[in-house]
């Protein structure tokens, strides 16, 4: 017999925050653990999930004149060695392939055919692209380079957490290289703004946009923009970052140029990067003691329709208004599914709430001779009974009202969780008492930095776009300091 | 200076169609040569034609109810052990992942942090998928599984072809677990459907379709169905696979479940593939010595707008009848682009020949004043002038002239190659003179197969379905043979 792990309960979040994201991971099938150290099989409902946040990303890069391309999944050794600060970043833990063929001895498989140079599986694609852009680039006219990847990442992590922290992952990375500083810092900042607008419109997530101090930038930044989420626990989650790389790259990568002036000039890159951690974040951010919860957005299935057949002479007239109301939903561009298996409603009514599904909607033989039918919304679980000739309005309304829901009591619970202090005792008695975000002032001196976060685990989260100039002390050493900067403890 | 690769010419396909192959992939930027040894890195162009593909084969594969999932690049050494004659096949020549960090010694970086277990990425991954089903299969109930995957994969490949092959190459993997060998038999042949159908509506390629002998079937299978597709060199491609997998991988991963008689059954699985591959196949059926031609239904430019300024002053009036008719095509879901760069409209057509957008428009002061416009087709080069009125229904039934054109001449070239015997001295002669496809009947000794493949260097390609049933005497041995089978060199 195998295992069972079906129908287990969800802890609450009240009693371990913790088990209580593992258990609405299983319990709503979004991904598992695979026999690969690290790596999650994504199970078609959570890569449902991935897929819309994939076109609906895809569509809004292209708008800004963004095309897809692809890069090989190696990177030469020799390529890590060449950006020193990226090195130290990022080559540390990675899967290094060494070898090319597996040969049979006694029976088993052993590696062979030594590589002369080894390669590694791409943690990210910086080097291996630019060097590919150094080829393409040979006049202002080439200029600007707009180019995205959907792709699969690979970090060995040693802890890993579903979504959140995996050796492989998938993700998108944009890299785009510009004849001007200019250009390239508005590229920046434009796709900054195409993730806010996605995970505000589509996930319900109101992050704090900022950028990053230069201890928790990008390896080979002159600066990164992240978008800092508030999860329930009130921990930060990175949401994703667009990174301002100045000529870092462009310089041993030699991605140069001709420009108006008959001058060689190096060019001026960005890279942007959102990733499977962000569907984490939407379970954070969310889901309930219940289980799962989807914004209507992003739901690969918005309403589930649940035929209730007690007496099988009830089934023609009821699956002949459940097709009605289906066709209906399909017209109007309703994400629905009609769920016919077999099985007593109550468990399937237990199972979509678990999968979070925004709207439930029942139909039995009574609402057939009243012209409604049921329909129970997911986060409020309130009931109510809707005259057949209100479906559309009712269900289109519905969703639009599900999701500016758990918009706006994301943006509170942040806001009601985000405290200013100038006094460290204070800070220091808010991270271990409350949680939460933190707004202080910081000096450029990296140390006071470390020794924050030696003293409380909270890391700088973001300098928030209206902070950046603000006259004040350091919290932490009392010299002059020009920004304040979010603290929190993180995913 | 850098190498300026531009404007080379074509090789003509009569002179040398290997060359002539390299020339149109590189005059149409489709993909170039990565630092990466094998590894091709697929250029904007040429990734819009896969994105394409991807589109209308992931809603078709929908349609039939499969769902998209994702499973781990890395597939663990002991999983290639369990299935015999898939290792046989397969793992010989892959990429092995030993090690999990570099550390900087000397001012290099070194691998360190030896694995347990090596890993070897994905060459395909029956593998890892089907010891995550023996945990999700229990019951009849939880059948049929219908999964895809769309993913890289990577074989160690000694000699390489952009395309046609490549260490890493894009593709989708379906795989498929259900109750009856009947059942996944259909499943089988429907997904064969579902790509002669793609292959034939969306590239114009008329492959023909059937099993591949026991020498050529996929190691692990039970049979392999295949679309045999005619290059016009006349060599064969094998454009795509569907594997009947019998319980070959359902014994050692123990996918089982429990029937309706409560009785512990393996499952019956299938898997199919098509990558990027195909796009090889594309090139090689279709294009001409002025470089590529892509199938109008694929392309992801079907209308290039050029706008012809002569004159300053005539841009306003020409820019305005540019955009009226860019609004319609936009408004009639025709692809289309604008190019309005700097440069002379010579080199514009050129360029956009070479890329084998099907139909090119010219807009000057003079069509203006004729409310007319110039369309010339990229196959026949033929140059029409279209009163402005017609546009829309002229473009349209354009697009399905040229899309027809190729269907029929890629069927037509494939049957007048294709010829029919039971001599032997005559077989070589064909293959050897006119190449092509050569249908022969063949006995089922391994034996008679190898000795053709030495003498002639034709492989047997498929058992089209319509010969698997007639009597007659092996083209080598003459013993008796009950099939006929399709010869030809191959890609």
């Amino acid at each position: 017999m195998k295992d069972d792990q079906k129908n287990e309960q969800i802890t609450k979040r009240s009693d371990d925050f913790s088990q209580w994201y593992l258990d609405v991971i299983r319990e709503a099938s979004l991904v598992e653990n695979s026999p690969v150290r690290g790596c999650m099989v994504i199970k078609p409902y959570g890569y449902a999930i991935w897929e819309n946040i994939q076109r609906y990303l895809d569509s809004e890069f292209k708008k800004t004149g963004v095309e897809n391309a692809y890069f090989p999944l190696l990177i030469p050794k020799s390529f890590l060695e060449r950006e020193a600060e990226h090195v130290e970043g990022f080559a540390k833990e990675c899967a290094v392939v060494t070898h090319h063929r597996l040969e049979e001895r006694d029976g088993k498989l052993v590696p062979a055919g030594e590589l002369e140079e080894p390669f590694i599986i791409r943690p990210t694609s910086e080097t291996i692209i630019y060097d590919t852009y150094s080829k393409w680039v040979r006049s202002y006219r080439d200029l600007p380079i707009l180019i995205n990847q959907w792709a699969n990442v690979m970090r060995w992590e040693m802890r890993t957490r579903p979504f959140l922290r995996t050796a492989e992952f998938l993700w998108q990375e944009g890299h785009t290289a510009h004849a001007t500083k200019l250009e390239a810092e508005e590229e920046a900042m434009q796709m900054a703004n195409v993730y806010e607008k996605f995970l505000v419109e589509q996930l319900a997530i109101s992050p704090v946009p900022g950028k990053k101090t230069e201890s928790e930038k990008f390896a080979g930044a002159d600066y990164t923009i992240s978008l800092e989420a508030m999860m329930q626990d009130t921990k930060a989650l990175q949401s994703c970052t667009s990174h301002m790389l100045g000529q870092n790259f462009a310089k041993p990568f030699n991605v140069s140029f001709v420009d108006e002036n008959q001058k060689q000039q190096y060019v001026w890159q960005t890279s942007w990067g959102l990733s499977t951690r962000i569907i984490g974040a939407m379970i954070m951010s969310h889901s309930d003691d219940k289980g799962l919860v989807v914004p209507p957005n992003i739901a690969p299935i918005q309403v589930v329709i649940i035929p209730i057949i007690g007496n099988p002479e009830d089934e023609t007239l009821v699956m002949a208004k459940v097709g009605t109301l289906a066709n209906e939903l399909k017209h109007n561009g309703i994400r629905y599914k009609v769920d016919t298996r077999e099985g007593r409603p109550g468990f399937k009514f237990f199972e979509w709430e678990r999968k979070g599904v925004p709207i439930r909607i029942e139909i039995g033989p009574k609402d057939v001779a009243k012209n409604s039918f049921v329909a129970v919304d997911r986060i409020e679980g309130k009931k109510e009974f809707i005259d057949d000739v209100n479906a559309v309005s009712y269900l289109t309304n519905k969703l639009i009202e599900i999701q500016n829901t758990l918009l706006e009591r994301n943006k509170k619970f942040r806001e009601d969780n985000t405290r200013t202090t100038e006094d460290y005792e204070e800070f220091k008695k808010i991270i271990s008492d409350k949680g939460g975000f933190v707004i202080s002032h910081l000096c450029h001196n990296k140390e006071c930095e470390a020794k924050i976060k030696d003293d409380t685990a909270a890391t700088s989260r973001c300098i928030p776009f209206n902070e950046e100039h603000t006259e004040g002390e350091c919290i932490y050493c009392k010299s002059k300091a020009d920004r304040k900067v979010i603290f929190a403890k993180a995913y």
